[in-house]
């Protein structure tokens, strides 16, 4: 190779692997790249124009790896079941210590630490790197969350942070820990995109069926909400795609999508994740429930012909609803924060969540500008270590959860589904009542099973008189 | 063996081996009995005093085994992750062609599909039993879900019909499908155990808290209710409890119990199941996490200090709260079922839910009279196969929502938290109308992620203007 090796390779030309490797040969670096189809790996050069000289072209997997600097790095953004696995089997026997391999895809973490734990045994290293931003965060810079071992991230950090989205003069990327932790990381940002889009979906149903706003004026709104507190990128699209016009009917574009939602599995991964772990993330449960059932378009339309799909008119103002996402937001993030602490301490991560909340803060989908005081709250002393409670977000809560209570009370009585508006206010009163109901489901617990209970201030466990 | 062989062996002399040991030698059957403490064996046969002449007490697992008749039949009552997989592959050399290992305890149902091909491959049969009704249920009658092969049912339906619960003439058990089949259906029980606890858990609070009640008058409502609709063991056994006073402080028993609830991992298991088939069971969620929460007492209380516990109060009869408990119930059968039917489809069970739900009648946890409509709903033409959308189902929902409605507004206003009652109403409006509020997010995946979008009336996949 006349022109020297590559500091780093990238397989998968797809849409997401050709973005990465145009941002890194931007950045200057040497990039080797292929792709399983060879066919297409020309193209991708030849429109890459000036960049083309950064790109070094190769059509095996051989080459590929013949044509990196070592200790190697290898950015893999192919799909994150079986063919991964299938590419670990193929390109491990080619590789040497101290080579890096990537999985740049949504991957369930608990792949990413069999395959890391695998490769480690021959003295490879595997990093599970979660990368967020779609298509324009992979080409001009997106948030990357960074799993794997110390070797690893110095081989990469250079390139990465080079390539990452920056928030203010810090790039949106870092090692979180080792093994799955990128990957998890990453799964916890897709739940909290969910629930936020459902959100912002639910309160868009409320102004349009309730408050009988057009798309347009409701995406006027969320523009406005954009210059504020609730600034993000989700709500800056949300007002932006308000406002189009369907060419072919003349109807605003949302008029005319069919209300049936898909899903990958990202935001199942971080329900399940929560779920095992003793968690319970109820916003993303929520907002993976409203998916599901939006796709059973006809049992709805059954429904609404048996049992009425009636939508009172509601008298709420947008202060009110401006207030009433606020704390749906911040009981949001805080949920998912939860989720996180707890594989945190399952896996040993030791997570740093200040650092987490200012990876997400540009490049990423649900980057918003909370997170920079999400990341600040984290640096200050929470108590027993929930954002929730910390000065900041307590303050908040006390302030916006009653426009929240009154948001809820409204749809509940005019019949709008809101499940992770709703879901939001029932996390919050079940936290902040220290003396709740459960002590009815310990008393039945006994009853039945003899499971017994713990009484109020005496340690051991006790059976109740029905026992006698 | 002077007095023959067996028909039936139980290994495991715990609280519920040695019930249902006891129902099987009340009901004629001789009974091998087998511990690995060998020395509770004696202890057991000596206290089951004219039963023990049908009691055939072994020392070793070889005499166990040589002490039955063939094919065999084994119930083991032990627990049921590595010890059960420990104990196969200690009996399985001992055993030949056409015996039956019958895995009594709640098993996680991927388990039990494992084992029982695994089994199948020596040409021996392993069959999950999900037991409910603790253990008054397994020494006097339970409610068993059994799954296996057709040869295992034909060996063991004597035994088990013989020991069950009836509802009229009717044994409460059944062969309802293979392998994982039975496990699943007690998975989904103890799902819907969690959920129809958690409601009547919130149903008590608004009383306590937001009327004013006393747990007596309570527990009397609960028992009055018990005469009609609602009648069901949960709801008998609350309004037994409730009348209890503590010996120790003379304060209702209920008053002195920590408010903190134990799980054991089933409700957690059927949320998981659910998710992962791309179902939401949203009422077993609210229900799971409530005990999570329930679990951080200390966080709860630091929270009432730092964000207020208040709880308002109620303007809610009693006649409403019964409305509104049975469309909650109503809706948690609905979607226990459904979650059913994802599993039937996604392995093939063919589930016959209408024979579920008798099996369901009496004996278990949650029987109710309203089980008994439930088969007959399953036995008449189900739009879409949902039970919600059944004649009879919807004429009762109709009627009730409007109190489950009004009893969740007032509860979110007054701040009680109610996350069962309210996911209740949430998936109850989100299945009533025919065109949601998925068009956002689809819009919204389609601008960032160029996901794509069904349009109404239309066949294809579409993109927004915004790419244009």
């Amino acid at each position: 190779m006349a022109r020297g090796k590559a500091q780093i390779g990238v397989y998968g030309l797809g849409t997401m692997g050709s973005a990465l490797a145009l941002n890194m040969a931007e950045k200057g670096f040497a990039v080797a790249v292929t792709n399983r189809e060879t066919d297409w790996i020309g193209d991708f050069v030849d429109e890459a124009g000036p960049l083309a000289a950064q790109l070094h072209p190769h059509e095996s997997l051989q080459d590929f790896v013949a044509g990196l600097k070592t200790p190697r790095v290898m950015l893999f953004m192919i799909p994150s079941g079986e063919p991964m696995d299938a590419m670990i089997e193929e390109v491990a026997p080619l590789l040497d210590e101290g080579d890096t391999i990537i999985d740049g895809g949504n991957a369930d973490f608990h792949d990413t630490r069999r395959r890391a734990q695998a490769l480690a045994e021959k003295g490879l290293h595997f990093v599970g790197m979660g990368v967020s931003g779609g298509e324009q965060g992979a080409r001009h810079g997106p948030s990357m969350m960074v799993g794997g071992s110390a070797h690893s991230w110095e081989q990469l950090r250079d390139v990465l942070r080079a390539i990452a989205a920056r928030y203010e003069d810090d790039p949106c990327v870092d090692h979180l820990g080792p093994d799955g932790a990128g990957h998890f990381v990453k799964t916890v940002h897709n739940g909290i995109e969910y629930a936020d889009m459902q959100v912002i979906a639910e309160i868009y149903g409320l102004l349009h069926y309730g408050c009988v706003w057009s798309p347009a004026q409701i995406g006027a709104l969320f523009s406005s909400w954009n210059e504020g507190p609730l600034k993000s990128y989700l709500v800056e699209i949300t007002g932006e795609l308000l406002a189009y016009t369907d060419p072919a009917t003349g109807h605003p574009v949302v008029d005319v999508i069919l209300d049936a939602a898909g899903q990958k599995g990202t935001g199942r991964w971080t329900v399940v994740g929560a779920v095992r772990m003793g968690q319970a993330a109820t916003m993303i449960e929520a907002a993976v429930g409203a998916r599901a059932w939006s796709s059973e378009k006809d049992t709805r339309i059954k429904a609404q012909d048996l049992l009425g799909g009636e939508r009172g008119l509601l008298s709420l103002d947008e202060d009110i609803l401006k207030e009433a996402f606020m704390a749906a937001r911040v009981l949001c993030y805080a949920q998912g924060f939860r989720v996180l602490e707890a594989a945190s301490q399952e896996y040993e991560w030791q997570l740093d969540h200040a650092r987490i909340a200012e990876v997400w803060r540009a490049g990423c989908i649900i980057r918003s500008v909370l997170l920079d005081d999400i990341a600040a709250a984290f640096r200050e002393d929470l108590p027993h270590g929930q954002l929730f409670l910390s000065p900041r977000f307590a303050e908040i809560l006390k302030r916006t959860v009653p426009a929240l209570r009154k948001v809820v009370a409204e749809a509940v009585v005019g019949g709008h589904a809101i499940p992770a508006l709703s879901a939001a206010l029932q996390w919050y009163d079940s936290m902040r009542q220290g003396y709740g109901t459960a002590n009815i489901i310990q008393a039945q617990r006994d009853f039945f099973g003899y499971h017994g209970f713990a009484r109020l201030g005496q340690e051991g466990k006790f059976h109740g008189p029905w026992w006698d």
